[in-house]
């Protein structure tokens, strides 16, 4: 009924229910790039994820973008729309909030179908 | 299986998946207008846009509502409760988030029930 | 189609529709706490809404938590990590917000499966 990758004891980072995959919001691994670096850091892991989930990023129905700076918004988007499927933009919100360390620039969540 | 409206190579304004309509973030067209001029016109979009998606404002399951300023949660609430269905409130959270340009006051993202 | 609980002119508390409940995002009742204790506060709240949903915290798939200091980081993990069930722990994202009123220092909102 529900189906988790990468659990924890804190969080799954990827969970499968109902027809949707629900993933956590991502950080970079590499903390020392730019948001642009940052944040194609991160879709690459949402390219995993959604594909342990057996989906991909055409599928992707709604994401969550937070910024420790709005500043840095067209940077974020350079990097997001080189990798979006430009046939298949998903809903989207960003926002700025400070994030759990100073170093994290960005931080992305992504709901995709299945 | 997944139909998209107002769609460019960022993201799309409307997706309708799985028995859901998830809506992108809105801001106010107009951001001359406070806190609660802003609201209401981002609710008129989303009246637009739920239409579009053949659904209503009294099938909104869940709402997200950032603030720039966590001090006009009143003035927000006002403009929402003039809209919203009083015999169908979805759940919401509301929290204080810098937005994308100083100028704008609020930024509501709902998802529906299709 | 859709089934509300606590719903008031504004919100309700848990929204049932399409296999999933939605709660709204939940503060603590005691604002007194520290960030552990209003997390508690809260996580016993959820306790509740999901009984009332007929589903429970197993069934969680998505929680997103809103620090008003993301340096409480670990306070706030501490006590998520003595409730969540280890054996199904769901999608999370957690960044830094300021609050409805400088007393919050926490919230949180889930969605489950029913």
């Amino acid at each position: 009924m529900i189906t988790r990758y990468e659990s924890n004891d804190r969080l799954s980072k990827v969970l499968v229910a109902n027809g949707f995959a629900f993933l956590s919001g991502l950080t970079a691994k590499d903390r020392d790039g730019d948001v642009a670096a940052q944040t194609a850091d991160i879709l690459a892991q949402i390219d995993t994820y959604l594909a342990m989930a057996g989906t991909d990023k055409s599928k992707i129905v709604v994401g969550n973008i937070w910024l420790k700076d709005a500043a840095t918004f067209n940077e974020m988007n350079a990097a997001w729309e080189a990798w979006v499927d430009p046939q298949a933009t998903p809903a989207r919100a960003t926002v700025e909030s400070r994030l759990a360390h100073d170093s994290i620039l960005v931080e992305i969540q992504v709901q995709a179908l299945v």
